[in-house]
């Protein structure tokens, strides 16, 4: 069985950086937006809208474009219902496929949930509060500046809906440390040094627990 | 500033362990049982009654013995409240005096809290129930021995007990991640490979953050 790590992450966080840092380490692949990349080849719906549902499921009570569609809110909450479950099932076949292919490092997606009979190691990034909004703001292009109590109300808003997609898919708390093996808060600590920490004790845990 | 790190941990989680792990492979002091022996130095109080009281806030609901005195618990609430402050006071005293001696490790005793402005690096250690089980049955002496049911239940009060204590004092949700830089499920690895690892970060991590 292959080796997987997941990380589910606070927005701002650093958690896709320690990914990356963990999968370059240990020279595993490395997923996060191949996620919903490879969803919407085999949906043929937009990119921009399976973010939105397979991260955020933000209800979208605005006009939306679906494949080559423009749909409206008001086709009613049935058609949603359906198309989150599509998208779900698609997004669980893609997981698991990459988890067969090889040792991996998996960003979101509820993949700690999804993969559970892979027995990942199941990491949650997050941090404080200034910290979260100075990345952002390291982060973020030029043109998208925004101020402070923008950012804060922005992290805000991000987290509380992966939250609540998090606990529609799998009924658990998301962040709450029972479902992960080590939550680890970013400002503790240089990100590469938390990697270069964790590598060598992630290599050593058996993929067969 | 001395270089200090807490440890909060579930019952049977092992973070004792860790703790005692990492204050060797760190040459750092280390602080656990020692704290309620010296509240019981200068308070009078008898041990057993102190650790009710600075771990488990049972409300105490039987007869106990305070110093060679035998109260009933129909001395009313007050006088218990009482009690409670003057032993957090000098469970602050205590705690700020270890801080202040040396590098160190405390365990338990609401001490993340009572030391934040020494910006202690705060660990929580936790486990799946099945090893907590495990590993109290392993640490119980010969006449203890009580069946799985038995132990989970007695898991179970204590860190409900400790939640509430913890909450008492502090205000905070006990195990909530926001209030610790790394929380850690003892069952992704063995105790000691999780302190080689954490043993380097840590003592990078400047006291002065």
């Amino acid at each position: 069985m292959n080796k997987i790590i997941t990380i589910g992450r606070e927005f701002g966080s650093g958690g896709r950086e320690l990914g990356k840092e963990l999968a370059e380490l240990l020279g595993f692949a490395y997923y996060d937006k191949e996620i919903v990349q490879e969803i919407a080849k085999r949906t043929q719906l937009a990119e921009e809208y399976l973010h939105a549902i397979v991260e955020n499921h933000t209800g979208i009570p605005f006009p939306i474009t679906v494949g080559r569609t423009l749909y409206h809110h008001n086709h009613g909450g049935e058609y949603l219902l359906h198309h989150y479950a599509h998208v779900y099932s698609e997004q669980a076949n893609v997981l698991r496929e990459m988890a067969e292919r090889s040792d991996c490092v998996i960003v979101g997606s509820c993949s700690d949930y999804i993969l559970k009979d892979y027995h990942p190691v199941r990491l949650f990034v997050y941090a404080e509060e200034e910290a979260k909004v100075a990345r952002c703001r390291a982060n973020a292009d030029e043109h998208e500046q925004l101020s402070d109590k923008q950012l804060r109300r922005m992290i805000k808003k991000v987290d509380k809906n992966r939250a609540r997609h998090y606990h529609y898919h799998t009924g658990q708390i998301w962040g709450n440390r029972t479902n992960y093996d080590f939550c680890i808060n970013t400002s503790a600590a240089p990100l590469k040094e938390i990697a270069e920490a964790l590598a060598p004790l992630l290599k050593n845990i058996k993929a067969e627990r």
